[in-house]
């Protein structure tokens, strides 16, 4: 079928493309280069089954032509920002990047007439949930970033249209997800750090935070697996039902860059930086019953990550 | 204190600003008169307790002039889209003028630290929940109209810029509010389709729809007396236990208006319009433990909103 993937060029897209080639799709791409980098989807340009728009995707008008040129049957809406941290002291990137874009994106649906929609919903919806186990079905939306705010009220905007005009939406909460082509978070963060000063690494709060990590490739797998669900809008948590360590993430990124005797200082304190949820963990009850389940551990994901990130 | 009312010019603002200036406080309005009108707060112009910004609270350069030339201490959010039907065809309309302005409002309470909310929101944040009583913890939180998206949308954001910026926020879910100086609705067409053609009126769907139909003075009433809750983001359901049917609110308007005999036409069907909700009702308990309770059932409230409106 013919897919658009809007904010392709991102971490998640550019692998979420490929596995969409590979099964035979025709991808249409759309990209601002915000997050997303030309080089993640430079292999695929010359593709037939390849082709890039670069926009804003908060421009109903430019987007309506991407719509009105190709027969488009699913689209999946990945643009977001994807930096909580940049975003804690300049909301507006929120309002803009990651709910103006899904509210296009579903005018243009609405407007074209398409019919399945993917949407990549987060953790961060839930807020600070410590010491739960959460499953889709809590009550307790009550996000503490602007982030997870913009995340909720696009599945919000995602109800209504889909009641309005049939669309059928999955919308899976994602927790952090890591892999090659990552370009931000902790991992990368410490490999920089280290890469720049392998001396001491410095960490943020008093590395106990801790939540599952979910390798990029068991993302998509699940992705993929889903793609065919016919409800009107069904939502799931995906992940591992394993967790790491900030500290822990610290000694295999240490591990894995051959260094040893590194003393780690942490800067103390629950949290790393306002915003942040320091603890969580998923019910993925839902998601193991559609026979679906992660194929790595939160620290196998971080340790391969770590490899590919340095390779 | 100095309070600014966004959306004041409005039928629930320039009732509440009323109030508001009663109880002795500064008041500053804004409005864009999409939805407002001059007329609604007239009287006030003059008053050294009243001034007022003709503005479009979307524009947040021009909104933060006004927070910049006046030291507000509580801000009451109402801009919003009112009219659900009119939406319903056009959702871009929610996107602005109910979701966007109050981003624009929360981002100038954390540029110029205003630390105090009332947000209006509405019974549609729940979607079609027919047959069961809705309490604020209800976990299905599935809007089906645009509107209803768009007010949890923005519930979600207060919820983070809260906890970001120590906001203390009071939400209030609206059911269907009436009274004096109302613009739209039910009552309001039947009324005005009477006066057109008194020998019959036309009613959208079976007459069996059945809402909550609150009056603007109970609102009023408990939103001054719950001003001053301090907690994090309070939500509050706010209501009459009773409902008034469709058919009952035509028969009202028939006698109130002095007529007998018309026939009742039905277009026939469950919904009126789609993203309407055929029905609902609240779990009012929460409110009522503040020892807040509506002076009027809801007949009672229709009966004395159509006698105001023919007066």
């Amino acid at each position: 079928m013919n897919v658009l993937v809007v904010g392709g060029a991102g971490f998640v897209g550019c692998h979420l493309i490929d596995s969409l080639i590979e099964n035979g799709h025709n991808v249409t791409c759309v990209d601002n280069y915000s997050r997303g980098k030309e080089e993640n989807i430079s292999h695929l340009v010359g593709s037939e089954k390849f082709s890039f728009h670069r926009l804003d995707a908060t421009n109903i008008d430019e987007l309506s032509d991407v719509f009105k040129d190709t027969n488009i049957t699913y689209v999946f809406q990945l643009a977001a920002n994807s930096d909580i941290q940049a975003s804690s002291l300049s909301p507006l990137i929120e309002y803009r990047n990651t709910y103006s874009t899904t509210f296009a994106v579903l005018e243009c649906m609405r407007r074209f007439n398409v019919k399945k929609l993917f949407f990549s919903s987060t953790s961060a919806v839930y807020g600070d949930m410590t010491g739960q186990m959460v499953s889709e079905s809590n009550s307790s939306l009550k996000p503490i970033s602007y982030y997870g705010a913009a995340k909720l009220g696009a599945e919000a905007m995602i109800h209504a249209y889909s009641f309005m005009n049939d669309i059928s939406a999955l919308i899976f909460r994602f927790p952090n997800v890591i892999g090659s082509r990552l370009t931000h978070g902790v991992i990368y963060d410490f490999i920089m750090r280290l890469k720049d000063d392998p001396s001491c690494l410095k960490v943020l709060g008093d590395g106990n935070q801790t939540k599952p990590y979910m390798h990029i490739s068991d993302l998509i797998s699940g992705i993929i697996k889903l793609i065919d669900i016919d409800d009107r809008v069904a939502v799931y948590n995906i992940g591992v039902n394993t967790r790491t360590t900030v500290t822990r993430i610290a000694e295999i990124v240490i591990e894995q860059m051959g260094l040893t005797g590194i003393p780690i200082n942490y800067t103390g304190g629950k949290e790393g930086w306002r915003g942040d949820v320091p603890e969580f963990a998923y019910n993925l009850d839902k998601i193991h019953e559609t026979g679906w389940r992660a194929s790595m551990t939160s620290d196998e994901a971080v340790r391969l990550t770590v490899q590919e990130a340095i390779r």
